[in-house]
């Protein structure tokens, strides 16, 4: 398992580097998780508070499911471990990410009424795992955000419930978690919707003014 | 021919990092091909669904007329092979390179009604292929999104025989195509017109405003 | 002393290209320093009017409390020494970071007449030193710009004093100064406060076309 | 002197290849030059059409003061190789550089009707050769664009001659050119006025909205 975790951190670590130098996991923001073991469940998480630009494979902690540290690293975990730990659960995921853009973050808060955004039309959805043509909508919710993980873990379990086909989700002025069924797949998820979120973004801002 | 792709895969991959690292190719969206043997026709072509940061050799396939896949690399052709053969045949191009930048989507949307963008004017216009002035009125057709390839091939033949001048198109809310005889040629091309859509863009909100 | 310098430069240089490949240290602007010795004071400080992207060990000079180049290094001291110091003696600060971004020179200025402004709500101020909720409000001090280097300091001096709890400060039309206990919390300070900036002067452009 | 235009070659393709990553040089526009000797004039510049990206020895020529290919290196001049001469003759300028950014596009075309854009009140305004104090007013003249080269030096030979202070001056739809004494002073000059004018552009816009 041990073996397991030093591996699954260098793939983690170049995750980060990646999103790090596009902005999206500023001021050691962010985190990101791979499933090592399902059975116990074995997770290889980012330590908290670490510069995403630089992680190293000893600030990549093995957790368990009840977010505790398992073997010899020392960091600490997260708060939001047992966010990534609730998604894992509920969509079987193999890989879970969450950056904080600009983008994200604008719009969280710009559509926070509607309680989400509907992506529709773009070529890019097609990149989203399951979907086969540009005509399908996507809804990406959005949770208020809070410090209480519990609660939070909670209500994002009910927004992935009610939410099946859903891909990702925005805490309100915080930030997008997505995730897949192993790192390539939830690397490709966090690309296509930070995109799409970008060109609805820009977009808001040509269309109000042609008006 | 097996070497021929084996060396063109090479150049694929650096304009595909280069591209990737730019934001045009996220989420494994985009392609891009060169051609290796004219007779019979043989295309090495990046492979569906790979990440284009890291796009490795045995990623890249090589495909027949009928984008078939020839040889080893067991990886599965793109759907939009079918629009970059018949941009071989149509222009003779040596390489073809689809993007999916924001702007390209956001403009292929804004102008679809125009049924393409007019781009004059602009010293950056010389840089393409035959273009001596900036006086120089570039055509850029938009032309409808589709999952029917078939029809999709069909569409874009008719299209570049309308504008035999236009050194690109757009796909509706999908992304930009263009070519060059060679891969460096295509390169440039994708490289003038992601930078002249990027300033209309802009453009057309300061104008707005100013106004 | 003098291999505490040789060690924290490369620190420095560190930080200094990961800035300038952002944009926030263009033209030689800017300036970055750290503690070396606080009996008697000795602050590393990238020498005035050289590359950031490219700052090597020999333009990093010591420099004592007033600001004289101690040592080998035979550059010459930024005019803006004078603020670092007093940063570091009022906030007791382990390293000094100044940014020049297209956000910080734009946001300075548009609500200057404010003489701060205040950042409140986002999840991202979490990761400024001693903020435990998003619901924390950080007041960013805007102070006028001017060339009287000992005059700046002492408003400077009075501004810290009179926000306590403030984790940085603009300069009107020239830039930012944030800071830490040592280099790394001093750059993630700066990454937050770039991104909520960048974040704010995006959000007031979309905002305003909506009303 | 062929030895001097190898050692320069080095030091413009790093200027060519951090300028062309910001997306200043895109699709081989924009040109680099520097003065190798100055009787008889020999200038290295980089030959036209080339990727600044990947910008080889072997594609910087050496020129006399007619724009004539010295030595051994084949390919071509710059048409525009007769601008850079004529700023190395009025200015005694030792590097002159020339950028295709969208900024620079936007407001060359946005101001042309003022025959310059007035900058004035920044901080990064005292990175410009002699300049002490953010006061300081900075004009930058508009000259509209042609392809008759000849011609156009002869306009900037006015220009620069009616304007003397001036670091830089844009290209209408077409680019910007600063210079220097050396190459790091040139790459200053540009990174400055870069950072400037997307200033300008994006206040622009902010401020239009909040009227």
């Amino acid at each position: 398992m041990a073996r397991g975790v030093a591996e699954t951190a260098a793939g983690l670590a170049a995750v980060a580097r990646a999103f790090h130098a596009r902005g999206w996991l500023l001021g050691t923001s962010g985190n990101l998780s791979a499933v090592v073991e399902r059975q116990p469940l074995r997770i290889a998480m980012s330590a908290s508070g670490v510069d995403k630009g630089e992680l190293r494979p000893e600030q990549v902690l093995s957790i368990d499911e009840d977010a505790r540290v398992v073997g010899r690293n020392g960091g600490k975990p997260s708060d939001e471990s047992l966010l990534h730990i609730r998604i894992v659960k509920e969509r079987g995921a193999g890989a879970v990410l969450h950056t904080h853009s600009v983008w994200n973050t604008i719009l969280s808060d710009f559509f926070a009424a509607d309680g989400g955004i509907k992506i529709e039309g773009y070529e890019m959805l097609k990149g989203l795992q399951g979907v086969r043509t540009h005509e399908h909508a996507e809804w990406l919710p959005i949770v208020e955000n809070s410090q209480d993980m519990t609660a939070l873990a909670d209500t994002i379990g009910e927004t992935l419930n009610k939410h099946n086909d859903a891909h990702g989700f925005l805490l309100r002025r915080h930030g997008l978690y997505s995730w897949g069924d192993n790192l390539a797949q939830a690397k490709r998820h966090i690309e296509i919707l930070e995109f799409l979120l970008e060109t609805i973004g820009r977009t808001l801002r040509i269309r109000e003014q042609a008006i």
